[in-house]
């Protein structure tokens, strides 16, 4: 195993809990080291880091997999495996869910590995190039560990490309068929396909915020935004929403929805398909309004330096959305791009509001759920920002 | 009615839904117009901003009731509790709970002012001069509005001082013994007493704080340090919990906390008596171990000068904690003082972590409940911060 050495102080991070070294932190960036190679981290000064994953063609140059110097073999994954697998025990008996984030990358120890869990078929995603290397010997430990019907590799992520890493998808278990499951979280079902649908077939990450919006949805006239498999305007409805109108530019979305709607015999629903920002407009101009707004958007920037445009475009919506909001009424609003703090996601929220002249009271605060934990010692791991307001004219 | 003029600029922060004014800010104090006077505020350039109380003793000498100009009578009271109710009412149906805050000051439009709901009783607190002179107006319309068996007037927050207030308490309706309460949350039950107890007699900010508890509790070992009624052991034990701790330096808070597991039919508690520091130092001595370890502390600080000796406090006792949680188990965790920021506070855990040699997954972060809302254009409102990590090696 080749050995690569850190530049003075720069292993004080590591110390500290994070998994990350950069490039511009390493003495040398060999190049006869191929990507996904496991290698010895030392300090300038000869004190051992660990093993991890090196990659001289990303940023992140190194990550960490192990303070005592363990190797990715089988009995490694397996030990990461089920130290995740325990907290996920400890937080979703069977009867709330049979549907959660197995590994969360650095958060689980296992950088740059994402393992998502539907009933029966598990999805698969390598963002670093160690992780891709090891896929298959993952992949059979998933498979021994859980025996799944089905085990879909998703590794479509523009992310990889950050690693010098291919897009693509395919079934490594299983088949086609086997890949489309009904999960079920808190009394709600959902029809899904660890083969289509965005990321690896349903977001997850929105679990608890779905049901703070059936707390506040009794009598509501609802409009979702950014719906996709209908999740908010579903949880709305099943809280006791009078309607839900739900938003998406997505055909697909838009009948997924409607096929969760049926399988749990849910009414009350309009479908609306278009670019939000239009459809938003268009509502404004015809003077609707309604008593809970939500708007759940994809990633508005997958880099720093887009973050002005992000933030403009975050404000943008939320404007739109207040105006539809009846006093008295709720806005439920997120952001799940990385490179947007929560600072900055609630002060474009708060500009938002006074430019409408509204006065807005936070009644619930929130981020990813449990089983996408946040690393305490590495603030990269936080992506998701929530909140929801209760909203009166000022 | 008095006029008050803004200095220029000063207006700025008002516009943007704040309420206050700091002394500073207003273009001469006049002496001659009283504490708590109702007055009306313009800015450098005459722009009306809004009708207000004024204290020329107070660092915030003028907090905003109206910007369209209202005056503090009696449908102006009854109009803005009522809204605060409608609130309550969609969040908490009354299988929920039957305790809540009705009206958290500056948030719900009534600067200084603290109503809380405990079944038939309410106990009222004021902050500010203005709120203190119509208590008595105030008291009259939540007689109308609920016909309580007990309204408690509260006014012993040392913050009363920074507004020239005398401290005191009394019942202003019905009896000593009308204001002996049980109360329910969502399955368990409080017996509370109005005119004892800390704050207005029980902890409601901490109720969706105490659920998050219940879910990581089942088998667990539990330590709940200042347990003051019992309301985070009880509800690990609720939970599933193997056993609960409970440590407070208060023989009437124990008290408080037995009598409640008795109430409910808990059992597999065990009382300690004593300073928490001193408390956790001798069992970490006596390599004692949990699965679940509480720690929701009194405010360290009420001024931002003391804030450096707070966050230490913070820091030596969530080190004492992490040493006292076994791996694969939780710390959950909180603070209450208004002058640290959410940022300081995780800043110190992940402190207290590294020379633990911890690694934290955030599992739950929140803050207050929804009736202790969060007005967005005013970040003195935000308080409470709490965190939950599952806790392991690093």
């Amino acid at each position: 195993m080749d050995s690569l050495y850190l530049k003075p102080k720069e292993h004080r991070r590591l110390f500290k809990g994070h998994l990350w070294s950069f490039s511009n932190e390493l003495q040398s960036l060999p190049k006869d080291i191929t990507a996904g190679e496991t290698v010895k981290l030392y300090t300038h000064d000869n004190k051992f880091v660990g093993t991890g994953f090196y990659n001289p063609h990303s940023l992140i140059a190194f990550r960490l997999l192990s303070r005592t110097g363990e190797i990715p073999n089988g009995d490694f994954f397996r030990k990461k495996i089920l130290n995740a697998l325990d907290l996920r025990k400890k937080l979703y008996p069977e009867s709330d869910t049979n549907a959660f984030r197995l590994i969360h990358g650095e958060s689980d120890g296992l950088p740059g590995l994402v393992v998502d869990c539907f009933n029966k078929a598990i999805a698969v995603q390598a963002f670093s190039a160690g992780m891709d290397r090891h896929l298959p010997l993952i992949c059979d430990v998933l498979l021994d560990l859980f025996q799944p019907s089905s085990v879909v590799v998703r590794n479509e992520s523009v992310l990889r490309e950050l690693e010098g890493l291919p897009l693509y998808k395919k079934i490594v278990h299983g088949t086609s068929a086997d890949a489309v499951q009904t999960i079920h979280d808190t009394g709600l079902q959902y029809l899904i396909n660890l083969l289509e649908g965005h990321k690896t077939g349903f977001f997850l990450d929105q679990r608890d915020n779905r049901r703070i919006v059936r707390k506040i949805a009794h009598g509501a006239e609802t409009l979702d935004v950014f719906t996709s498999d209908g999740g908010f305007g579903l949880n709305a409805l099943f809280g006791g929403a009078k309607s839900a109108t739900m938003v998406d530019i997505s055909t697909d979305a838009l009948q997924r929805a409607e096929e969760n709607a049926i399988l749990n015999k849910l009414s009350n629903y309009a479908l609306i398909k278009g670019d939000a920002f239009d459809v938003l407009t268009q509502l404004v101009e015809e003077k609707k309004s309604y008593d809970l707004v939500i708007l759940d958007p994809p990633s508005f920037t997958k880099s720093r330096k887009n973050l002005p445009s992000a933030l403009h475009a975050y404000k943008k919506l939320n404007k739109l959305g207040l105006q539809l909001v009846r006093n008295g009424g709720f806005l439920a609003t997120a952001s799940c791009s990385h490179h947007v703090s929560e600072e900055d996601f609630l002060g474009v929220i708060r500009q938002a509001s006074f430019t409408q002249k509204k006065q807005l009271r936070q009644v619930f605060r929130n981020t990813q759920p449990a089983d996408h934990p946040i690393l305490l010692s590495m603030p990269e791991t936080h992506y998701l920002k929530f909140a929801c307001f209760y909203v009166n004219e000022m």
